[in-house]
């Protein structure tokens, strides 16, 4: 973004800003009717399939931090966790809308890099952009996202459904989101204490770009289908695997037991985890925001799901009178608590 | 909304709250399959219809002031609002999503209010609400409000279409919503000049209702089919009528006129608008939130339109190359501009 002249959003005013930020959407989806310029967007479902809807709300301050979160990764982040949302109900994200409320410090050019980023987004997953609206904001930058999906009929697949003796499965590794919130703290601290120091990101990348950038598992909905598995049950990690897993098991009326060693975590967590002194699995278990799926199969298809690349068994499921039960690498059977990301909680 | 004990949302946490927002919520509408509960809400549409999607971001301080909106009211106008975008399109809603954003200064039992009115508005238009989100804020309270509605395909109507000839129609009276904001205002600045002071609203009943209540002319997409007509385009009026009239227009690529003695204006809003010396029409055109709808029809629809109850024909459309104009009720021809209510310019 050039710093050299920048536009004040009175400037445009409301309809002129949109007109600039949604002038180069172009549908792509045969779904989609008609995107931005009505007063709403245009949708056609064919017979056999569900339409899902999903939202989020992300809140300067609460969601992200402007400090150290590039604009464009906001526009980003706040588009593919909703499309997350959508691989949660083994479906995939067809049309997003959004609504921005913007305070008067933000300059149009800020606006339509928010904008890129969501942009990006649909593009990299194919979803079509249909509707923007921008208002006005007192204080901070507050972004909702609605996300339209859709799933075959045959393959949807909610939180609710798992059967004891369900294997439970995770994609990817987790924890890394939160340690790169740690160093992105950290940096940030250190900023404030003195604005001249370069921030030491060295060998970073990974757990950073988790943080910053996540990427969805829309490419495990297509690889199940590949492999002809439908989960029983399944959500996707915003919270940590602790509050997920139980969240799964309680909407399932099951337990649920998982294995500390099991959880799939990637060296550089593991290294920046040790800088902390975090046991890494606690970032796994209570962090957030990995943006992975959880999910259950039946032990029938033990097989098939070894076969996916990326996919973890970390537990199984058991009957709900045997509660949520994590089992230490050291064998002890405790039980399994949600410390998560409650924002709301004291 | 008993003031005696009141809950902090931090005693329920985000999890809690919204379980104790949306216990009640039970989904009615056949194309419903899922409503809150799982990563998103499942819809059926059958085919030969198409799905709407509508969002609005409404901000505190921005587009209601908590100083004189009743909580419950503020719910049902952040619904409703949106219902009418439905209603634009020639369709209906069917389902809602919210998403809220809440700064600590609330207790849960506002917020339920606020979901109250919510629910009310779902429950008088027929629309299941299927998802809810809260998060925190750091000020102020922000409500996102996604509706997704559906409309027959030969039915749908859009802001193009209109056509040279075109007979332009609006339902209802225009103007009220203005003049109940501005009774609005001045007691409020009445109350902080001082406290003790009653409001004086005898007889605003009228225009305080367009104000803090406003209804969508779902009744007149009804009557539309009863009526056999289908409109050549269509908006819903959420700023003034100027504004959306040339919003029409430009859509279509044509010109409008308006007689300025033809806009319906109720006698509540005539008289108070003499009280603040304005000119009655002038609120119509420039005044804003009538969520009324302006619709075009073929000329040879005149008799079929003559016989839908509250609606009526204020002007028609020209060439592109006439203009917008407003005859006013002395017979001369002005250019219509819209001074509207662009909340983020100058």
């Amino acid at each position: 973004m050039s710093t050299s002249k920048l536009t004040s959003i009175s400037e445009l005013g409301e309809f002129g800003l949109i007109d600039r930020l949604t002038a180069d959407l172009k549908p792509k989806n045969l779904s989609t009717v008609l995107g931005v310029g009505d007063d709403a967007a245009v949708l056609k479902t064919d017979s056999g399939k569900y339409t899902l809807v999903s939202k989020d709300l992300l809140v300067e301050g609460v969601h992200f931090d402007m400090v150290y979160s590039p604009l464009k990764h906001i526009g980003y982040k706040s588009a593919v966790v909703n499309f997350s949302d959508m691989a949660a109900m083994n479906g995939v994200p067809k049309q997003m809308v959004v609504g921005m409320a913007i305070s008067s410090k933000f300059s149009v050019e800020a606006i339509e890099e928010i904008y890129e980023g969501m942009k990006k987004a649909c593009e990299v997953y194919g979803v079509d952009f249909v509707g923007g609206d921008t208002t006005s904001s007192l204080h901070g930058l507050f972004i909702s996202v609605t996300v339209i999906g859709e799933v075959e009929e045959s393959r949807i697949t909610y939180r609710k459904g798992a059967q004891p003796n369900d294997l439970l499965c995770v994609t990817g590794d987790l924890g890394g989101a939160y340690m790169g919130l740690l160093v992105l703290e950290r940096e940030k601290q250190g900023f404030k204490a003195n604005p001249n120091i370069q921030p030491d990101m060295a060998g970073k990348e990974y757990i950073l770009q988790r943080q910053l950038k996540p990427e969805p598992r829309t490419d495990v909905v297509k690889k199940l289908v590949e492999n002809d598995i439908i989960p029983t049950s399944m959500i996707d990690i915003s919270d940590g695997l602790a509050s997920e897993a139980i969240h799964l098991a309680n909407s399932s009326e099951v337990g649920v037991a998982i294995y500390e060693e099991k959880i799939p975590i990637d060296q550089n967590t593991f290294d920046t985890a040790g800088e902390f002194k975090i046991v890494p699995a606690v970032a796994a278990l209570n962090g957030g925001e990995d943006y992975e799926l959880l999910f259950t199969v039946k032990q029938d298809d033990f097989e098939k799901i070894s076969n996916v690349e990326g996919v973890t068994i970390i537990g199984y499921i058991t009957d709900a009178s045997e509660g949520n039960r994590l089992i230490t690498s050291g064998n002890q059977v405790i039980e399994l608590k949600a410390q998560g990301w409650d924002g709301l909680k004291k």
